[in-house]
């Protein structure tokens, strides 16, 4: 209920056309109509301006396909994460427009074309972070932004990242995907002044916990302006980018 | 060495003014003074357009006011975080016009006003998170943001969150801080479309481990755009949230 | 051994029907006969006026067919947990009245029906913390509760939750289930004035390890009346809400 | 805003004696003043029947007088807990009807005699987490339990606690407070039919890690019906019992 | 109530001369009467044969003498742990005859000499592991064992554990209380074929995380026969080292 | 090289039969002979009186069998751990009098009968923790002690564990076996006078964390007495109490 | 480009052979080619003196046969570390000569016998150590040195360790490589004045975390010249003995 | 025991000046002489061509200077490490030719001078990490090595590293300390050939947990050479490269 229809409710309470009791019971659920009505708002709600998305894991194929009809068919573009091989083929199969990152392990749907905003350049440490930096990548896409890929830049030969300082300056947000001691957070951000997300990810083995050493290392860094999202979440790191891309 | 030396030293060279080898010697250090000179460069560097900060946890007074001193000299306004009694005596000493900010534990100069550009929110959960909210919000002010604060408005009555709905809404970033189960970062998330910047604060007991039930709540948010810095880093989270508010 | 049997063998003792030292011998496990018959005690042990319960993780099929056989022939209405589909076949095929809830893993008999009493409401954040909620939605009913399920309701839309205010305040005790940042289960007791049983959810990615981001985020709730279950166990919190219903 | 006042904002509208624009602002903060009018509402907030709670630790003495002097002059009761014994002076000075219990570190305030209701029974398993156990004991007190407390019944001697079944089976909802191995909740949950709220405390050394191995013990009880709060959490087990106890 | 009392009540029964009623209400307490009176059983209960302990941690001086005094005019020795200098003072104020272990911290009296019997070792691995050493030896003699001390035999010089083949190979039971990498558990364990009872000391820095290395380290001994008991557990580890010894 | 071959070569060099300098040479390693020659020392040396282990994990079926083979031939008795049912089977077509006890994952074998001495009760909690429980049983009985076991006696009906105090109170040495809260370890470690080795059991779900909640319960027990091993090390408590039982 | 290239553009620039803007554009990259050209370099990139690594786990075999193939053209040796059988098959198929060391699971390529220099010892403790003892072997090799391998010496039986006191005072550098409570680390360090290069295996079970418990064990090693690498990182561990034997 | 000493006795024993039992009592302990007689061995046992190292946290003043006295008489030097000032004052008031290092924590004492063997390099992040870098470079220099400190060039701003790449070059061992993400020292390694000796320092906040982030991240260095000591144990990372360094 928008303040338009507020004012037409009073109105009517004014004029004798509604019971007092009547409008008593229509205003209870007042702010919550204010906010918008129940949507679809599976894993992640999704608010204007950006497309609805699906987060596919623990989803059976048919239902992931019956919410991206629902999506197509309201007109909005489709963004489906975490999305196996399974799934990718269910989704191919209603539809052969939609298509599969396989990397990404990302699904993407267009009515039509959208021209790139701004600058977002997604990095990676290892050609392990791939899958990572690429949910990312798509995502900052879907969002709007135009999106710059450097993969394979680890610390280990820092002239790897050095070589790519021209693109990090460009850019208006920048994501950093990387496991092992993901020291390439702290580098990236010392050379840069904009926001770099970084998205620690569960690479390495022994004592790197999963992803937890990474994600220390990124929480500690001695570099403002770096902020993290969860481990191995490529699509929160894309979808950050893209909100600071935005703006 | 800027492109405007470096032209120079070519046409040195050229006109054989220079031999070869004297300027092999100066090109060798030529990317690292392309990036700038080496600076006081204590916790965490600076970059354009940002004051320099002084992080004064475990350095002696004298120290900070020493660097204080050339910051300001060298024309730039000043932002010094972790500041306690001692040393904001120690500076206020030094000259009277530095500000000393009890709560948020900052001491700042500033040569000139500057209008503060876009907006800013940041809230927390509860009175004890207020000295890690004002450091982000002094933080912020200081690289130029307008911020507006909005304290005390915890998930246990969470419409104290929802009467603030305008405020957040009208925001180009907010940071949010909050301990204990650090819930107010997702609830604010879900009611905007601006990056959340989710600062946890080491306040709580017993099973909050200074800070850490909130650090995971926040970096496990089932809402897309918040990212997160370390616990209790309030200058983190203004440092991040100025940088998101200024493009 | 109750009381009534206890009666009648002081009757035979001074009616000199039975030896001293017979009845020394009988008495000897007195009290713990007094307790109840030390009876198939597996998982848990249920006391007076609730069903038997068989948790049937790492059992043998025909051990559950057997324990459930002895329970029904008793005259107790039966509830089994964390039952896959083998041993759900193998129930069913010993009698077909046999209801097994997929969903929830569970597996119910109930010799007649029973009206439910009191009101419980069990809420989840997410479409995946469902089987938790469930679990614990069935066995609060086995337990004589009558339940409304709110599923869903995240706190990523705060509207969600708003919504239901009505149920919420109407419930005797709320189960909260939810994964991730478990922040739903503060959102809901800040909103109530009844125990909020909080059970989090194995749920999650990354940071969440396995439901503990969860678990400490509602150890660590702003709001006094939540109290806690193990992650993942919906059964233990459907017990807790239907002990506090049923008073 | 309550109904009664809603009702009357709608007459005066129907009776055109406010104007339509000011009824949509005063309107605005509806739903907000329908769950009761923004309070002193710090650490944790109370709902309707209870008296409001100061937290006080991290407040200033004063602080916390002027607030208790609001609420008791609003005609509430006081519970004031984590009270040193500073704040304590300071509260005994502002009035002498104010009591301080030194143990629970709590300080009370009533206007009125109010007869205890139903019964908690608060078990503590060693006497160094009696003063956890006082906490739980007069927060219950405070929001109208009878409340009885058994302290220093261990499992190292079962004895102990088997001597009380009577007591225990009498409860409503008991709580169970203990530190090292946690024990107590267990085997007190296993001989009685309500609730057990079990508050691990941090007493113990070593691998106790403040409290963590009986928060563990406890969440992992073998007995269904056993729900646990955060660790020293003392009121908030004392909260959930009463909440209990006064169905 | 004993086997001799139950007779003799079960033959009032059958003489008629007590009513079965209250017979029933008699026989209701008999099975904890039957483990024994409630006792002083301050920190840890001690049963037969082996003297009183008072676990002095958080007590006040005056409440450790009162304590201490019952237990000496009942006849038993004393032994009292985690005794600071404030305490001792006062214990020794109160008798001289008991004696303060400073470096265990304990203080021990015993009535008349008693005859150390068997053989326990006592090793620990540095010198700032003394004092949890001690503890153990003073424990152990207490309850009776003859006590041999072997003390900074660390595994950095392998030859010092080496050179005390004999002594080790003699005893009954072995104490090796470490600090850092606790390895000295495993080095003697793979030289004898007795128990021996390992405590980590909370001896060492960074990543020692207050003896948890040294605890992990002995609960993962590759020698079989080595048990554990909590950090810095000196008592724990005497009285058990003693109770093997005693058999 | 034993003493009497020590005394043989020291013969030789006083009748010049041999020179110093081959003397010196042979000498040069007598300590190490002294000890034994390097034997078949695989998982866990064992030494005198004790049969040789084989801990089968991360074997061959067929090394085991090699291994066996020796053990056997050599006379001694065999004990074989972690024996899955390939390693089984290889070891019956080896030697039919070889025993599998599938429970236990162990294989035995012994020459002759050997009348079992002392006693050691081996207890468990829940019906999962069985199989750590029958290794214990297995491996005491292995060394030689006579065991009793009381499985299914867990705290959740507390008179369980009490309806066997008589053969508790008759052991040399107690095995507790439990998961979850690992609660039982204490209950029955204060009914006893004799040592408790506790063995956590990685039974449990959620916050049980493979036996952590189970470790540290036993670690922190207010039993003195109580020793702990590794989670689910069921051979190391077997062995530790047929140590105890045996002197 | 390195200083003769350079030399050969200054002297261009110097002719005027060319433009100085277009000099400019080459020297813009100088810093990263004086480094080295980017290079294959996946997982760790290995510098002068050594052969080419690959990191094969994740990586398709087709994937590693044919940097395996660019790196043999090229003339380096190679090293394939984590190997498993497929991708051993793949590249015996492409190469004969190419060896796999199956439990090390490393394949090497050798293009002319090299004599190996200095001395590296490996130990490792159990007979479940070895694949990581191989690992470390194999690389220090493939590095230049000269090997000897102790398997099988763990502290269990120290005489094993001790007998090997004369290999282990010849080595220039040391890897001890040990899982469970990872003591070999500390006694052989305290045996030698060469660094230490302990690798903690994730062998073990229960509270061994996976090799935490070794891992912190070698950490806290009381022997100055421990030095440690992630666990089960033999690869790690054989480099920087290779690289201390070098010297 | 000497091998000198060993001869003269077999001498007697062949000349009959002694009794062969007498010298089976005297060899019994040779293996432990051989090694070395034991010596003051406090926390640390320093072996051959290194000077003797007294830890002196936890160590009385008076006990440091004791030790000190003896060592300095035996000819020895000294390294004092952990020296607070109050026993800094007592060893300069024993000798003036000790020489306190204040921001390193060390006591130093040279008979004469030597002349520093190789290069050993040692750097930091940040200025709060210089502390133990010092310790590890006075330990490095009181080992023999020359050493250059490299302080203040963290990763924020790569280029003060960079900016250093001749002197790391020179190098045979590097020393890296760092607190915070401790990138510094997969920087540093990554840009040469020689081992480089991590030492994570506990200087940070929040998340960093005391150094366990930059230990981690270390541990998980994706370059090959990098080894680890504990958090702030420059001394260990000292000694490490020192004996690097000799070879």
């Amino acid at each position: 209920m928008d303040r338009q229809k507020l004012k037409i409710l009073l109105d009517k309470v004014r004029k004798g056309k509604i019971k007092i009791d009547k409008a008593l019971e229509m205003l209870r659920d007042l702010p919550f109509e204010d906010i918008g009505i129940a949507k679809v708002d599976h894993h992640r709600a999704l608010r204007r301006g950006f497309p609805e998305v699906i987060f596919c894991e623990g989803k059976e194929p048919k239902d992931t396909v019956a919410i991206a009809k629902s999506i197509i068919k309201a007109g909005h573009c489709l963004l489906a994460t975490r999305v196996d091989s399974k799934t990718a083929a269910a989704l191919k199969k209603f539809s052969k427009k939609i298509k599969y990152h396989r990397r990404a392990r990302c699904a993407t749907y267009r009515h039509k074309k959208v021209k790139p905003q701004g600058h977002v350049v997604v990095c990676c440490a290892g050609t392990s972070d791939i899958p990572v930096a690429e949910e990312a990548k798509i995502t900052a896409e879907m969002l709007g932004a135009k999106v710059t890929a450097l993969y394979d830049v680890g610390v280990a030969g820092i002239h790897r990242v050095l070589a790519h300082k021209k693109e990090l300056k460009e850019a208006r947000a920048i994501v950093v995907a990387a496991g092992m001691e993901g020291a390439l957070a702290s580098v990236v951000g010392g050379m840069v002044d904009v926001p770099v997300v970084a998205v620690p990810t569960s690479i390495g083995y022994g004592a790197s916990f999963g992803g937890i050493a990474a994600l220390l290392a990124m929480l500690n860094s001695c570099v403002p302006g770096v902020v993290v999202v969860n481990i191995d979440n490529g699509f929160g790191a894309g979808y950050a980018a893209a909100m600071i891309n935005r703006k």
